[in-house]
């Protein structure tokens, strides 16, 4: 199963790219993109749109998974947020992929095994968990650990479906 | 020239299309988006850019009008509501539209004439101004609006170039 974690923001959108090859998890490749905060922001979100859509046509994953997000710093950051988060999630359904939202704490329990982690004991985990060379950039390394998080849910949806 | 109007909101998704013939602006259709909230959010918000997608390859309009928000209640629904403007703007821009954005202000102006009018004065002129037979769904009505400000805008703008 391959995984494509986002990380959706209206200046930069981590995106990370997973395969669970039997219980290994594989990184395939991470990235970002930048958007021009001079360019009308319709523009930056199509660029967003776009650009995953790329990446999912690249690489094509199986399954999306995005990180929720509760905390906005006021409602015009959280609108800004929403709009980005709203271009790259319409990406993924409209190239048919399911898409799956986890909560950060689900993320940091599944990545470091401790749902209050910091942040830097996630980048450090994802980077050892899928042997990075070094600590991804921020925003890739966030979209890598939501990725993380999707593969290992799903492997215990489906074991859980299996002893069921 | 063909304008489409949108009113995004996470659960409806107002749209308005007018043509501007000469210095009269003749109403096309107006309808709305409605999304199940008891669906999944990502699918949400695909259907409300598969729906403004096909609306666009219905009417073919020239450009794309939305009004832009400041006001959320918290930073929840400010969030929610971005997710739904995020995935409206897309399928414009995705489609080749440019999209403009006016204020709540410059709408109720080129519409009532008032900056300060009331919602129901701007659905009442809403109604005249394009002949409608009775007054439009509050969504419907709030994207009309927005398209005929753009259209009334894109007016001036020609003038003010052809005048210099």
């Amino acid at each position: 199963m391959r995984v494509l974690g986002i990380d959706p923001g209206s200046r930069i959108t981590g995106y990370g790219i997973i395969e669970k090859i039997g219980n290994r998890l594989v990184h395939v490749d991470n990235g970002a993109i930048h958007t021009d905060s001079h360019r009308e922001f319709a523009l930056r979100l199509h660029k967003i749109y776009e650009g995953l859509s790329r990446v999912i046509e690249e690489y094509r994953p199986d399954a999306m998974a995005v990180e929720q997000v509760f905390l906005a710093h006021n409602a015009q950051s959280a609108l800004k947020l929403g709009q980005a988060r709203g271009a790259a999630i319409v990406a993924g359904v409209s190239a048919g992929l399911p898409v799956s939202e986890y909560t950060a704490m689900q993320v940091k329990q599944a990545v470091v095994g401790y749902g209050h982690a910091r942040k830097e004991q996630v980048q450090q985990m994802v980077k050892s968990l899928l042997n990075l060379p070094e600590i991804a950039q921020a925003d890739a390394s966030d979209a890598l650990a939501v990725a993380v998080c999707h593969a290992n849910s799903a492997v215990m949806k489906s074991v859980l479906r299996s002893i069921r």
